[in-house]
């Protein structure tokens, strides 16, 4: 493996604009070399998007189908490793540090990434009434305006209005408080807050309510809130039709969308990637959204020894998308529609790979057949062509690539204080969460699947959890209903059969303030046992039994409460 | 020439969705066909964006530079003519027309556009106080919710805030109000006014200002406030670097963008084109901005009897974009950037084009050479190598593109009661503007250019206005001096030296309601003679000299006042 290093490109440590486009040239310029190790230097390496390449990204599961630059951009490249040693990348809005696209073979490890001026700030509630709310905000490191009632804070290239709402953080805790709830001003929907803001002293903003609302009961002073008026929009790392990647020893303190956003990738290794709080902005925020998210991975995914917390949604999702059927052709020929927003200009297979037609009330698959013909009408439908006739092609029923399965081991880590839940499984590969520590305001565990309004597949085989550590899991119950959760969506349920097949929940210690511990339903088997269960007086307990169960068919258990 | 028929293909008058995917296929089968006349029945067809092809599109002078739906793609091709007889296009939010792209010999007649729901929405002003109007919308029309103090309108694809502003148009005139304004509602500027939106009542909307600011003194009951809630993304006819292109026999009631933007397109006629008020939906709006755009326009502009009025910005705007040299790399070769917001993505020329070097303090040209390289960074940048090394390369001199510069025969049209101005005329080509009649509120002749702010060039050599009527021009102050204006922005004139050449005013009648006729700076030579001058009582006169002049080097006149 040939070894060089960035200086002899000109990139150096520094808050320099021109370091982008050097980059940009050094890329261009070994971009058809492979066995190659592009060596970082100790130092701040600063990333500017005025010199950045730009490309029109469909990125699943985030905002803003459009134009966005990119500092890596990697298309194309093969065993191609990045390396850093006490090397920081900080980036400035709006740039999308890693575009990993049709790579083989690509390692980066060794980087610290953080951005100059985050997509989100906080503020520190000072007092709250039920319809008042002064809040400080440190002006220097969150700059912001009010204006006309409105607050608008200052980014890198322009102004923002809080559109994205708020969660609040429990100040002691550092995680979201216990039974609260996003919160989000001004957006035309009546169950977002009528608010009006005005300054009301250095580093301080009075938030008056102007409607019906009162602020929730659980809000206190002293708890930060954080105030998202970013949308999610650029992850760290984007891959796409890749295969074998591995990212390593790498620490993301904030980006303005997911850590890791993987489509139609397979075999990704994700080994000591934290995301953690910053050490000493000390921000409760760290992602602006979900930690390692996975569209129609295929392989293995491998997550070991990930310190994953205070991000601003799911740490791991793994799972495929449904697409609508829009309109029968023919017995072989669909328009699918890409129905779910975040999901648009997903192109949902290749010729080749097999599909499976999911009747859109029961979930279950009815057939299954090669297709010869994928092709993107626009972002919001595709034509889809079978090899075979079909007889069960309806209107309203679902498609599912089946082709993208991966095996999942998820090993060794921590995932705490993040808004929503833990990890969402949806694969019908072999699951095993082994070692891991949760402190998850929502279900650690979530086992889901959704035809109808979120359409993320898919239906799963065989998931083991052993040996985790489930620490008072589930307090926000609008993020889950116990600290393992299987409630995939479908209405009508077919005798005998189920969406979900085999659950394993083996030597776990579950710590809880309550008597919650698995919802379950439509799941074939669920194996409960060896697991030890303690209580806390950390929260209020939340009403429930420990296992409330609906049509799970084989339930083996050694627990009886 | 061959004839088909659309029918043909399936394309028949009614409101179907397919209507869009059988026409986007009866495209691609033609798409390789020339001498084709392809011809629409009597009737109204819809276009729906939902099967539309997409493209990403870098509009020059419109907002959003993103992927946008398109009905008629013409892409790559030649002498084909569509033709309507009694045949309107009826489009649905959001889809861009016509797109006519490296096209040759293109001719489009015969048809009617419109919108099924317009980008912008109005509403009577029932009574205006200091600090409260009271608004009458019909609801039917231009559906609207009130939420939290603000107004959102409803549109086919989701609800808008009133974000763009308002403009009040005089009941009787059916034109903007004397010494009007622009207005908007809480947008994050202090001059924008902070303002409370309730319901008060069937149809009925009470906007409370919030802030300092009163309601204008201009503003009365009775009056029609356009509401402007769609950003302008998408215009009728959008085309680039074609060739030999005829509208004809056209009528545009509304887009929500320009009617026509061209980019690098050589010899356009534009003929019995009519952006006019609808005759039953009484709209006081037409074209959300621009009737007639042409950026690096080339051979010969003709516009011929025509009715633009009533859209929301100038008729007819002929210019160039400057691009600002960002940093010299060394004497051949600069980066250059695009500054301004709206001319985003728009490369400014090819390999072999003739480049000028322009001082952006006097805006005259220090040198001009060939390019043998444009490649863009990204939107904002690109890079450009000239073939020979220059002297005056300098960091904030700007560049522009020599090789286009249209002769323009403005010919029998109506100009009347838009927003803004008239005729923004600067290109270095011939310009003829005869027997057309102006009712402008600002300007109706504008002959600018701005390589400090708008960046829209250059320099013009002879502009000729003969036989026009201009019927009380420039009433609202901020959008003009007078009815005939030249007014370069150059902070320094170099001695016997001008930005702008020749301007001919001959046997025009100008029927005033004050003095002024011209203001002009920065030109060489000012020829005013055999004009009809008389007087009209139409508005309170605003002050000024009929001839108010600045550094016009020679003036020739038989009229003193």
């Amino acid at each position: 493996m040939r070894q060089i290093y960035v200086k002899e490109f000109g990139i150096m440590p520094g808050d320099e604009k021109e370091t982008t486009l050097k980059l940009r040239k050094m890329l261009q310029e070994i971009q058809k070399e492979e066995k190659l190790e592009i060596r970082f230097e100790k130092g701040i390496y600063h990333f500017y998007p005025d010199y950045a390449g730009e490309k029109l990204l469909y990125i699943s599961n985030h905002d803003e189908d459009t134009i966005k630059k990119v500092a890596f951009d990697l298309s194309g490249m093969k065993q191609v490793k990045i390396s850093g040693t006490d090397t920081q990348f900080l980036f400035h809005t709006d740039i999308l540090p890693f575009h990993i696209d049709r790579c083989r073979e690509i390692c980066i490890e060794g980087i610290t990434i953080d951005y100059a001026r985050t997509g989100y700030s906080e503020g520190k509630i000072v007092e709250v009434t039920d319809k008042k709310m002064l809040l400080e905000i440190n002006r220097e490191e969150y700059p912001y305006q009010v204006i006309h009632g409105n607050i608008f804070f200052e980014e890198e290239n322009g102004i923002d209005e809080l559109y994205c709402g708020c969660l609040e953080m429990d100040a002691k805790r550092c995680a979201p408080v216990w039974r609260g709830q996003d919160i989000s001003f001004n957006r035309p929907y009546q169950s977002s807050y009528g608010a009006f803001f005005q300054e009301a002293g250095e580093n301080l903003v009075e938030i008056s309510l102007t409607g019906g609302q009162k602020f929730p009961e659980t809000s206190k002073s002293g708890n930060i809130l954080i105030l998202r008026h970013h949308w999610r929009t650029h992850p760290c790392f984007y891959l796409t039709d890749s295969a074998d990647v591995t990212l390593r020893h790498i620490t993301i303190y904030h980006c303005t969308g997911m850590a890791v956003i993987s489509q139609f990738t397979n075999n990704i290794t994700i080994e000591q990637v934290d995301i953690r709080r910053h050490p000493v902005k000390k921000r409760m925020f760290t992602a602006t959204a979900d930690g390692f998210h996975f569209v129609y991975a295929g392989g293995k995914i491998q997550i070991k020894d990930c310190l994953v917390e205070n991000q601003l949604d799911d740490p791991v999702n793994i799972h495929g998308i449904y697409g609508r059927i829009h309109k029968v052709l023919n017995k072989k020929e669909v328009i699918v529609e890409l129905v779910e927003g975040m999901q648009k200009g997903v192109k949902l297979g290749q010729p080749g790979e097999l599909f499976g037609i999911i009747d859109n009330r029961t979930m279950l698959e009815k057939e299954r057949a090669e297709v010869c013909e994928v092709t993107m009408l626009n972002k919001d439908f595709q034509y889809i062509a079978f090899r075979d006739e079909m007889e069960s092609l309806t209107q309203g029923f679902v498609v599912e690539n089946k082709s993208y399965a991966p095996d999942v081991l998820i090993e060794g880590c921590t995932f705490r204080n993040n808004r929503a839940r833990g990890l969402l499984l949806t694969t019908a590969g072999q699951v095993i969460v082994r070692k891991n520590r949760f402190e998850t305001p929502g279900a650690a565990i979530l086992i889901e699947g959704d035809s109808n309004y979120w359409f993320e597949s898919g239906a799963t085989k065989y998931i083991l959890l052993e040996e985790n550590e489930f620490i008072n899991c589930a307090y926000v119950p609008q993020w889950g209903s116990a600290p393992i959760q299987v409630s995939p969506s479908a209405g009508i349920w077919e005798e005998g059969q189920r969406y979900h097949q085999y659950l394993e929940v083996r030597k776990n210690l579950f710590r809880c303030f309550d008597n919650r511990l698995v919802y379950a339903v439509n799941l074939e088997t669920l194996i409960f046992q060896d697991n030890k269960i303690e209580k806390t007086d950390q929260f209020p307990p939340i009403a429930g039994e420990a296992f409330k169960l609906d049509g799970v068919l084989k339930f083996q258990t050694d627990y009886y409460g």
